[in-house]
């Protein structure tokens, strides 16, 4: 199955971590490549005390400020690669690309990259993709779209990103 | 800050434990409550490996058919307690009632029980709300609210809950 979690609320990320959570505890191996994010978050922590679940970060320390230099595309293409071949030796029964979505948005890989690997999936597997904007290729190709809408958000009272809670 | 996950869509309770996980890795404790759940979750068998994070159930272990039963309402006013204890104690940073808007709904707490809670947290405190139907009286208050709304979803072409996946 193919599943998105888009939209500009927060719950992307945290919904494909609790997903592997959960998967994990099922038995399931679990693959998350982290797309765009180079810098310590504390869910890697967390995930260190969960064999099952191997976790991978594809992107710079810093974030991206206009235009992605040649490392980012660079990190993000192998991370892809690494997904793909996760995928082919079936090795993990979840794989989660947690904000690729904003990662070709940007254009650090290409939508026929991200549809390829979606359509060479083994059926078995669930596949997770995460991230604001996800294009109609992918939410038609999708078995479960979910669009994480913003109601309310504390950052527009100028409350800043928190480690533990946003990072 | 009151988070609230709410809406038809999936992620709610999956969001509210990747949550968790990345809250206990940056070194805070987390206490979870489960509402209208008394059955074996295959996230409770990972959340055991985080010490920091504590998890418990308040339902039954069948689902509520149509009317709550007495038990089930018993439950769910323990859970709210312990909650409101909890939170009293500040013994945890992070305090998440899973899918207590739909506890709300079926009439299994009031909603003066709920604001109550929300309205006496300790200002440090994260409390996470979670399930579809939030009422406006709860979105009013929160600093956060995503609304999960489902774009697509595999159940209405026929596949079942998977354990792992769903629960």
């Amino acid at each position: 199955m193919i599943q998105v979690y888009t939209g500009d609320g927060k719950g992307k990320t945290t919904a494909a971590l609790g997903l592997a959570l959960r998967a994990a505890g099922a038995g399931h191996n679990v693959f998350i490549a982290q797309f765009m994010k180079g810098r310590s978050c504390a869910e890697l922590t967390s995930l260190k005390k969960i064999k099952s679940i191997k976790i991978e970060q594809f992107g710079n320390t810093c974030f991206i400020k206009k235009f992605p230099t040649l490392k980012d595309k660079a990190l993000a293409k192998k991370g892809l690669k690494i997904v793909k071949d996760n995928l082919a030796k079936e090795k993990y029964s979840v794989v989660i690309l947690d904000e690729i979505c904003v990662a070709l948005n940007l254009g650090l890989v290409n939508l026929r990259e991200v549809t390829a690997i979606i359509d060479c999936a083994p059926e078995e597997a669930e596949v997770v993709l995460t991230g604001r904007g996800a294009p109609k290729e992918i939410i038609e190709r999708a078995d479960l779209v979910s669009e994480i809408k913003e109601i309310k958000h504390y950052f527009k009272k100028g409350v800043q990103a928190r480690r533990g809670i946003e990072y």
